[in-house]
């Protein structure tokens, strides 16, 4: 399974520590950056390391001109108490496809993954957290954060969010074809790509929603722009 | 976004260290590895963390009685080299949709999770590395290995497994309806789930494989269990 490098790891200094990533790179981030809503957040807690998949959703309109990317979890997240005070590993990995070699050394997995490396700044001032808090929302939910009523300095004080700078990232990308030796070409074997995509049921209402409640605009169209039937007409 | 602890840490040591997990539990772990083709594995590298997306499959048959997670990769990545003398996190999520509150803060996502800690081991004898070899193929593509040819020397020198024990295991699971406080139930607003599946597209074939080279029963069936629709008749 998997040629010289598909799903494994590069050296951090080599890649990227201390540049900016350069312009097609970004853009790639970017993509990437846009399309997921779960990253593996890497931080080490009494001395072991500990990956914790946790919603994320990046900014490209803040401060940090390389762009945020903002990690969101509960007070109670051992590993987000811990992650200010050293440099943490943000990875999103979007697997697209399985590459179906001649081979089984050959097979490998066609996917889009970046990885950033940031000392986490926690985001403490309340407008910031209110912000971030609608941004995450509609990251993951486009237009849905005006549709909700506003937080409560309750759940305000049970939110932990720390912001990574993009500054140090790198991006690797997967694609294309298997790449067989031609020895293995010439013997006519079939290869090929299975491609994987992400889609949505039609939206499930709650069991404790009063019956006939609409489902609003922004829950429908997501589901439709990821595939899902639409639902039967009301009545 | 989400309530007391979706998507986020828990005390490594207080939920799963050096004990087993309990009986259903262990099923939930095996239902998710064995589904999971990817996980993210944190290494520490030169005193920083690293949290690499790697292939990984699981082995019920061998001689651990817990289970062993094999993860795989090239001999030149450098985690994979540094991992065998440290502690390392395996962690496989599977997103299964978007849990649509009434509130942002109640916003979060439906998954399964599984987090591994082991000090790994690398599969250095021949015999056992090619029949993980097989395992891991078969894993992503049941049936596939047994049509494939078997590896070369050189191809086994350049490929490495680490064998992690699942002794030490922890299990998330996140489902069911947003869980709203009673005074954002009474307010009649609508929540619910968007439920998220993987599908595959058609198998494509590649560009240098002979015209009129049938799709391999595997490649077609594995398309099939993914909600890939049917390929055009022949011909």
């Amino acid at each position: 399974v998997s040629g010289p490098a598909p799903l494994s790891a590069t050296s951090r200094t080599r890649l990227t520590r201390h540049r900016e990533l350069a312009a097609t790179d970004r853009a790639a981030l970017r993509a990437i950056l846009d399309e997921a809503f779960v990253c593996h957040l890497g931080v080490v807690v009494e001395g072991t390391v500990r990956v914790v998949p946790t919603v994320c959703a990046p900014d490209w309109d803040g401060d940090d001109p390389a762009g945020t990317l903002y990690v969101h979890g509960s007070v109670a997240a051992t590993s987000l108490v811990a992650a200010p005070d050293q440099t943490v590993c943000a990875t999103v990995t979007l697997v697209d496809g399985l590459m179906l070699a001649r081979s089984g050394f050959e097979h490998s997995i066609g996917y889009r993954s970046a990885t950033v490396y940031a000392v986490p700044r926690p985001v403490v001032d309340q407008a910031e957290l209110l912000r971030v808090l609608d941004l995450v929302v509609d990251h993951v939910v486009p237009g849905r954060a005006a549709t909700l009523r506003r937080p409560t300095r309750k759940e305000l004080a049970a939110t932990r969010v720390l912001a990574l700078s993009l500054a140090e990232a790198s991006v690797k990308v997967s694609d294309g074809d298997p790449e067989d030796p031609p020895e293995d070409v010439a013997t006519g074997t079939w290869a090929g790509v299975l491609a994987l995509r992400t889609v949505a049921d039609p939206p499930r209402t709650a069991a404790d929603v009063p019956v006939g409640t609409p489902t609003p605009h922004d829950v429908r169209e997501l589901a439709r722009r990821l595939g899902a039937p639409p639902p039967p007409p009301p009545g």
